[in-house]
């Protein structure tokens, strides 16, 4: 892992955006916690998703599936035949690894040489649900939300009166056994998907996949992503998920060395819905398919102007929200040298998705004057969708130090003003991105910050 | 279950607030999956909690810990050991009942009278991470959010710079395997909670245990549920669970017949911070605990005061995000008969819970009369936090009967103005509740709007 992604990450954990999970255990691998910053963070990207694709369009319909999820789902969707590495196992200690990592004929991990065949290691989590421990009662922690999209399709299209094209958007949990998880949170084993499944006409999906394309880029620039860090790799065709006619990835460059996918853009034809339908051989389907005798529904829809049953084809923008957070907090990481010498550390994120919205500060005030301030608070978190944190301790330096390095975008500084006789407060906004102070006046406090706040979620 | 509840759970699930989970292929006892309608009703329910507990407060931190838990950290607050029911297993077909249902000595499953004596059966789920199935890549699905927030503790209370009392506050999936899951959202096998875990010094326990009684109460009436339909359970001593001292259950008549819990607020003393504690003889700990040599961390913080090392005590409302969905849509659900016999349902949902917020109604229109109201959409959805869906086919009095039943609390409807040689476009409001309409100037509707949801979430 580069140096600068060790260093964001670890100002990042010392701040409280997040903890190695059961860290007081010595922790699992793969297993991160959000503390008060990360799920204030997490909590802001997952809406500004939300927003983007189900409340400011119309043509898309949300879910929340379980995640526990039925084994023929998984079957049939190909994830348990083709969700493998081929792994090599030690009958002397137990451990397994990539066949394709072993270097020699020794086993890595106690050095026996007493190793088994290359044999399928499956990448997803199970447990039994019920009464009776067998493979009936084996269901799986889902590898990603689609089946479970897949799996509701005639029921959203049913309920919702869309036709097409329009999209199921869905934002969870979902979990790989990875076999390296990293110390950071690119490649965990327990982590949080945003995907939409975009049901079109067949024959349109050239169309579509570019048009999401776009509107994807567009929205991780617009939520402060540099263009100069986010690149597209179109996929070669070899190396496709079962599932996929061509995808595009969305790489960002974490750190001088590291690019990382934030985003898959599959085209996943109508493989998925038929893979689903029963009475496959009515429904004009154009993917290959294992035959289904025991799922209950088709998924073919009747196409208004021909008459005729077709299975729409799926685009799917899948992203990674864990990957994203960390894509923000390595671009708003801004590190400089004050003339002394000192470092300091400057979280510039959009103020959609500054964990702490606004910092008040007031020192050195009685109760009546603190519970004020409180009003104030309250008045302003009409119109501000996230924390603002009150400071009545510390000195002003360090406070906005802090909230420069936690990345709060506006402070709302009370100062006694020492030239009044009546000493009364002086109220000043500071902004952390321009470092610059203006005076308010005291009734104006609201709708400075509702102009500040309106075009931000 | 009540004929009442199951009424409205069929309504709400022809509406497309949830379906059973992996349907297509027969279910899974338990799990359910929130349609379009459910997840906005959900995330409705989670933004107010959060809000009432975070955002409004000055004393309570957000947490998101991971679902896969370590072993020890459940070993060790007593859920491996105590989080069970006595079963009885069929030797014939693996089969189990609870040993306190067994009315016979033939098992109920396949008539065989070749059965076990009760044995331990835990309810929680488990699976294995890592490269090697054994006791040690063992981790649990968690059964409630709890532990990882106690795990949590030191880390929390350092970065955030809170001390007593405070609260940390959690929203997550947990996992039980019931025995008898519900055909609807009460007994799941796979569910959401809200739980606080607020930290306060020893001795005072008392006091906040019933302050929390009282906000929780108010908040559940805040959001809409009528307060002759609450009750409040002191918990018999012998009943409480393993870690409580006192609880009060909060009871919700959901049906004439069926009162279920819906929030438990629980004294848990210092038992939790002291289980995971090392160093536990320094620690004035009051709670009867298993000695703790594998935590590598200290819970107990230092008293400003006494410069004595105290663990704090921990009251712990934890509520069901699932219950309260489906608590709200029993408040809400009002059917009555028509003069001419046809039913009609509304559900009369808070504002601030009901999953589309104004439909805006746009019948017979051009696309760019369709685009101006477009444009409308998006000005109204800066002040409304939730959906606005815009209707442009269908006949206006399906189109209300629809949002009538679904819950929307406003329509704005765009009517053609006959009398006007122009053709001009009336502005009605029509509110759900009151069912009276509302003429508004063309460029009032911004305010209109802004005025009805400043005091909804």
């Amino acid at each position: 892992m580069a140096e600068q992604i060790s260093k964001i990450f670890n100002h990042c954990k010392n701040q409280g955006f997040f903890f190695p999970a059961s860290e007081i255990y010595g922790g699992v691998p793969g297993l991160f916690d959000y503390g008060p910053l990360g799920v204030e963070l997490k909590n802001n990207l997952r809406a500004a998703w939300w927003k983007s694709m189900v409340l400011d369009r119309n043509d898309i319909e949300g879910l929340d599936a379980s995640i526990l999820t039925h084994s023929k789902l998984l079957d049939y969707s190909g994830h348990i035949e083709g969700y493998n590495d081929l792994m090599i196992k030690c009958r002397s200690c137990g451990g397994r690894m990539r066949a394709d990592h072993l270097k020699s004929k020794h086993c890595v991990l106690c050095g026996s040489p007493d190793l088994t065949e290359p044999e399928i290691f499956n990448l997803m989590l199970s447990t039994n649900v019920g009464l009776i421990d067998n493979k009936d009662s084996q269901v799986f922690l889902r590898p990603a939300t689609a089946q479970n999209t897949f799996a509701n399709f005639q029921n959203i299209y049913r309920s919702s009166g869309q036709s097409l094209p329009f999209g199921i958007a869905q934002i969870g949990k979902a979990f790989r056994n990875e076999i390296s998880p990293d110390d950071f949170l690119f490649r965990m084993r327990e982590f949080e998907q945003m995907e939409l499944q975009y049901f079109i006409p067949p024959g349109s999906d050239d169309y579509w996949h570019d048009y999401w394309l776009q509107e994807r880029l567009s929205w991780w620039q617009s939520l402060g992503l540099s263009s100069q860090r986010l690149s597209v790799d179109d996929v070669k065709p070899d190396e496709l998920a079962h599932y996929s006619k061509r995808t595009f990835d969305i790489y960002y460059s974490f750190a001088d060395g590291f690019k990382g996918e934030i985003e898959g853009i599959a085209n996943r034809t109508d493989y998925d819905l038929s893979c689903h339908s029963n009475n496959q051989q009515d429904l004009n389907i154009q993917s290959v398919v294992n035959r289904n005798n025991e799922s209950l529904v088709s998924m073919a829809i009747v196409d208004a102007q021909t008459s005729k049953q077709i299975v729409p084809f799926v685009i799917e923008p899948a992203s990674g929200l864990d990957r994203g957070c960390m894509a923000f907090l390595c671009e708003a990481y801004d590190e400089s040298v004050r003339a002394n010498g000192s470092r300091r550390c400057v979280l510039r994120l959009s103020p959609s998705l500054s964990p702490i919205k606004i910092g008040i500060i007031l020192l050195n005030a009685n109760q009546v004057e603190q519970e004020g301030v409180g009003h104030i608070k309250r008045s302003l978190q009409r119109h501000v969708r996230g924390r603002i944190v009150l400071e009545f301790v510390g000195t002003e330096s360090e406070i906005v130090e802090r909230h420069d390095a936690i990345g709060t975008p506006f402070l709302l500084i009370y100062r006694r003003d020492a030239s009044s006789i009546s000493r009364d407060w002086s109220v000043i906004s500071r902004s952390r991105d321009e470092g610059d102070e203006e005076m308010i006046g005291i009734n104006r406090v609201e709708e400075f910050f509702f102009e500040k706040f309106r075009n931000h979620f």
